[in-house]
This record gives structure tokens, sequence and C-alpha cells, in this order.
């Protein structure tokens, strides 16, 4: 059954560009795209259904790559505090921060879980977003880590959204742990792991390299194990400080690197020869206050792909937009409208080893996309917040309500 | 008829605290609230009807006190532009700028202005704003300022939201006046005002004080003429420079003196003596990537009402959340969430005229309020962009499909 989507300009982003398309016509056959061009060149055919966009602009549907959408509780009491004058001492002492997230996500049950983070990823998908990737990572054992991923399998069956999970065990050393982080990696690397893979609940891997978290020396042994259980890798890398995370990320064909902002043109060199996504989450940056900005400058001489993504978490990047994000991407990155589009879309697909199926708007796709009432493709990172009115279209058919 | 809600906690506003109620009830009476306080004081009465808002918090209805809705295209072309190298000076000298936007408002009908500001007011009210005002001011001729002030009265009459009216004529010179701000002024003040004012279109009259707009003295020359038509002044001020033009705006008892980064502590006293609103703006802040913060030490030892707005416009704000600005107030200009959501609810109303009837939840006043589906009121600040979930009550009526 074929279906003809007409009247509409189309940005494909094929290449990672616009890649426009004025006059555009879209064929969807099912869930794929069977063809795409100008409508003046649209092949004679019976179809079961004719829809006219109104002369909408068709994008790819957004993908936010990197999410931690799965949580209990929330940190707005920390974010008053802090700008009530306590101190991040005075908040880490009485038990906030991180630890807070990973204590109410333990006592959450699955099902708390899943109603909270619907809640959350209702308000991504009025964005257009159809893909998204969710982390693990505030549960920290065995059995909360599973229960995490369990919820974000079950976000993917109830929501109109493709989701991927990513297992990020590697996340934080759990209270249990105090002192004994190779201990712990050990533990992810050995036990959990292994049987969360056996389980089909991981798509990906990712740990978080930092001076607070992490070694480099202890993602490794995080990466091994992944690649022994053939999983690709991801890594959270030179957020806070420069540590050569995302060249180690590169070392292992990581899908991304994420964050970024210290990372040196060496880095950039490593990734781009490895084909590692550079994932830029300025919400982030932005709610931390953070100055040092990733060096955009080395990463586009090097030709590294750059994704944008809402790093939604509850304490550094409540972000329940993408769309905010690629004006945040424009406005405190200075990318330009086009690399923050391809960063929600062919780029983010990639940082997720989606990029055969989805990302942009090519004969043999899956038929994601979403027709925006714009004038220009620009106006996606132009408009700060609010919703722009628009139709989803995913798998071949119109989402109602989104 | 009465109609009881119920199952609530309410962050009332009175005061510009949050003067919390928890367990709280609330009583309306056709547009206005009757009672409210904690349920359990609740005085023995038949209610027409009974609601269970389900352990929601309730607060006023958001107001939006500073407002451009109103435009013809938008400048997304502009913002392109810019990312990708082209200067100010180059756009300037193409025609773009703020003159692109007058002669684009110039060359719209009423019915399309009515078209596109619907667009953006939507947007607005998907986060419980329940009263906006808005500003002419890219007309700059009597024709096209009173076809935009006929818009901004239109708009109050076909959504479901108080609209407030400020003519801004005094917001840029035109292209016919070039070189002669003398005689612009003139006729703003001889023809313009007198024209809209008889017309009932106009609530407030405003102007923008700025090196590259309007001096003290010619902002002055139109706060006498509004004075003697009655009508109350606003200032754009100190956005850019120090003028002094929210001193000024207060000796003329100004609702509100708006923007001022770059005011001092004698204009700050000045506007406390006066009972001047000082109105932030944070989402210009945040796009023009200004540096220079605002007083708020200044601004807070003197007690000046301080109120947040989105300052909605195609140049320096394209706004479509007044959430996203309480956010920006706290993470850019350090204002805690408490007095973020005084910015636009009593301290909002204040700077519009509105506080007797609109602002807070007190006896007497009008029934706007929302109730939103989460834990503390610190989450409106909290979360960054999207749409959370809530009820929203305009008049004492439950909106459907906000
Ligand atoms: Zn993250
Ligand atoms: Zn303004």
């Amino acid at each position: 059954m074929k279906s003809l989507w007409h009247h509409c300009h189309a940005a494909t982003m094929v290449g990672g560009r616009y890649s426009i398309i004025e006059d555009a016509a879209l064929v969807t056959r099912g869930e794929r795209i069977e063809w795409i061009g100008p409508r003046a060149e649209l092949p004679a055919a019976d179809y079961a259904e004719t829809i006219d966009l109104g002369g909408a602009w068709v994008t790819p549907g957004l993908i936010d790559c990197h999410t931690h959408t799965v949580f209990g509780g929330n940190r707005s009491g920390e974010f008053e505090q802090r700008l009530e004058g306590v101190s991040y001492a005075e908040i880490a002492a009485a038990g906030g921060g991180i630890a807070s997230t990973v204590r109410a996500t333990r006592a959450a049950s699955e099902d708390e879980l899943l109603a909270s983070a619907s809640k959350c990823l209702r308000s991504l998908l009025r964005d257009g977003v159809t893909t998204v990737e969710i982390k693990s990572g505030y549960g920290l054992d065995l059995a909360s880590e599973r229960k995490m991923l369990r919820v974000i399998r079950r976000l993917g069956e109830t929501l109109p959204v493709t989701v991927r999970s990513t297992c990020l065990a590697a996340h934080a050393l759990p209270p249990e742990y105090a002192e004994r982080a190779d201990d712990y990696i050990a533990h992810v690397c050995s036990e959990m792991l292994p049987a969360l893979a056996a389980e089909g609940l991981v798509d990906a891997v990712d740990a978080f390299c930092e001076y607070l978290a992490f070694s480099p020396a202890q993602v490794e042994r995080v990466f091994i194990a992944a690649r022994a259980l053939g999983l690709p890798v991801k890594l959270h890398a030179e957020q806070l400080s420069s540590l050569g995370g995302s060249s180690l990320a590169a070392r292992y064909q990581a899908l991304s690197a994420d964050h970024l902002e210290f990372m040196t043109e060496g880095d950039a060199q490593a990734m781009a020869a490895a084909g590692t996504v550079a994932v830029l989450l300025p919400g982030a940056f932005y709610f931390l206050r953070e100055t040092q900005l990733p060096p955009m400058a080395a990463l586009r001489k090097h030709g590294v792909a750059l994704a944008v993504a809402s790093d939604l978490n509850p304490g550094t990047s409540p972000a329940l937009s993408l769309r905010l994000m690629l004006n945040m991407a424009c406005t405190l990155f200075h990318m330009t409208p086009e690399e923050a589009l391809a960063g929600v879309t062919l780029h983010a697909a990639r940082a997720l080893g989606l990029e055969a199926s989805h990302g942009s708007l090519e004969v043999g796709k899956v038929a994601d996309f979403v027709a925006w009432d714009i004038a220009r493709p620009a106006e996606l990172s132009y408009w700060l917040g609010g919703e722009l009115p628009k139709r989803v279209v995913r798998h071949g058919k119109e989402l109602i309500n989104v």
C-alpha cells in the first residue's frame, strides 16, 4: 500500500546538509520511503492515499541521541537551594547530587519509573522526536540497572517512538563500593554487563570518564567487556577536564563521544579517523553555567560528525525540548542551523548506529518525518522554546495528538 | 454559581512570595475567587460542581508582561546568515534588522498578522499564560500602528487570554523620518497617540530609550503626551547603555522599566520610590549573548519589584515559552525560583497595572489559575523548555485543549 505525500518542501539531510528538494513529493510504502524527489518527476502510480501537506517543510523525524530520561524524583529542590545560596558542599553533605537520584531510582518501582519517564518523553515527542536513546546509570546495581533498562524497553513499546537503550552502569560509584572503584568496574564487567546483555536489554554500553567518575583505564576495561559481548560503545568524555577519553573512545570505534568541551585537536583527529560522532550537549553547558566551549574549529577542520542532544537528566540538564537544544547549539556553540539540524537527524542516527535506516529522507529508509509549518528550515533553530505547529509521521503513519 | 476546586496545594503568590497553602481549596463564583484557604477550613456550602485537582500545585495564571507578539515575517533568515558568518553591517546594508520587520509588518494585512500572531500566542498559552501584554511598534506610521493595535485587540477576543495593548510608536525611527527623530516624536505625540487613544486601542504607552533609538529628552515628550491622554507609561531602558531612562520612567510613575542591564543603583532607588516595576528579559540577554547582568543586588537592596517576561520578538528574543524565561531568569540572572514565579504573576500584574485583579490567588481577584502536575513550585523554573502537564482555569472556567 503506497501513500503519496506532496505539496511540501523537503530538507532531506542527505550527507548531513539540508539537501533541499523544493516542491517535493514522498511516496511511502508501509514503513519505508519508496520514492522522494521533485513533484514534477513523480512517477505515475496508484496511491492508496494522497496527503496534502499544505506547503510545509518536511524533515526527517528528530533523533535525541543522548538522554537519561528514566530517573526517580527530580532535583528541583536542590536547584532552588543552590539559587538561595546553599553551597554544593552542603547539598552533597545532605545526600544531594547524583546520590539522591540513585536513592530515588532504586526506591521507585518499575511502573513508577515508567510513569515519570513517560511524562518527560512525551514532552520530547512534542518536538517531532521519533527516535530517542535512553541510558541506565542511576541504578548502579544489577537489579536496579535491570529495572531501568526494562523501563527503557517498555517506553519503546508504549509510546510512538523508537527507543535505543544504553547501559551506563559505569556512570558513578555506588555507595556500596565507596573507595573501591576498581572492584565496582570488575563487577560491571564480569556480572552486570553479561547478565543484562544476555537478557537483550542493551543496545550499547556507555561510561563516564571524568576525574569525579572513572579513569580512562577503568573505562577501557568496560569497553573490553562490551566488545567481548559484541556491543558498541559510547563515552561521556572531556566534560570538565581533559583526560583523553575521546581518543580512547575512538580507539574502540565508539559510536560517539559526548560532551567534549575540554577535548584537544588530537582527540578530534582520532575521532574523525575512527568515525566516532561528537555529541554536543549545550543544555548541560548552559545549566551548569560552563564557559569552556567545545573546540568547534578543530571539530570542523577534521570533519568530525557533530550531533546535538538534550542530555535530559535531573541533575545537569532537565531539558524537555530537543528544539531548544538546536537554538542553544547555535547561540552558545555557534553552530549553524544546518549543522544543528544534521546533529539531530543524520549525525544523531550515526551516533546510535542507525544511519542505514534513519536520519535522512532517502529511498529505503524508515518513513519517519515531520512536516513543519515554517517558512525555512532555520526556524527549527531560531525559535526559543515553545511548540511549533507540525504533523509527525512515524513508520509511514501520521501520529495523532503528538 | 459556585465551584469548589480541591485536592491541591496552592502557591498563592500573595505579597510576591510563594505564600503556600498546603491541602488547599478554592471556591470560585463566576469569574472570581470567592474563597481560598486550607481545605480543613472550607465553609459548608452548596457547590454546583466539585473538581478534584489530583494533588496538583495551583498557581495564579502566568502573566507575560512584555511581548512584541504581532509582527510580519520573522528573522530566521538573518539568524542563519549571522551564524554562517555574515556581519551585522552586511545584513543591515541589505535591509535587514528591525527595518525588515517594519517592511513586512506594513505589507501584511490585518488578517495575516492575526494568523501569525495567533500561532506565537498559542505557544505561550501552552505554558499556562492567561494574561499577556503586546506592543505595537513595527508599524511606525499611523495606519500601520493602528493595524497592529487592532490585531492586538482581536487576539484578546479570539483566544482565551486577557490581552493588554501597549503603543510603542516610539520604537525606532521610520525610514520616512531618517535624520529627523524630533519630527517623528512630534508626529507620535501630536497625531498618532491622540488618534489611537481616541479609538480605544491603547492601554499604555512605551518607548525605546537607547542610543540607537530615542534620547531621554525625546522619550520625555512621549511621556508628557501620554500623561495628557491619561495613559500610563513604560520604557525600554538601559539595555545596551546607561542613559538614565529608568530614572526618567520613575519620574513619570511608569508602570515598568524594562531590560535594565546597564541601570545604576540610583536608578533602582528611583524606581523603588516610584513603585515602578523592573521587567527583566533574560531571553534577549541570552539570544544577543550579552554579558552585562542587571544589578540584582541593587534591585533587591532597594526592594524594586522584579518581573520576568519573554520579550517575544523576531529580532532579539524569538521566545515562545514563558516557563523557559523562568529558567533563564534563574540560570542567567541568578534569581530564585520564588522570585521568578512572582515575576510572572504578582509583579507582572503590577507591571500592567492589574495587581488589584490579577497575579495572586486572593479573594475577589479574577479566577485565573493553573493546576500543575509537579511536586513543588520550583519545578516551574527548573525544567528547561518542553511542556508540563497542567490544567488551566480562566475566569473560573477550565480551558480545554490549551
Ligand atoms: Zn549524559
Ligand atoms: Zn521589548
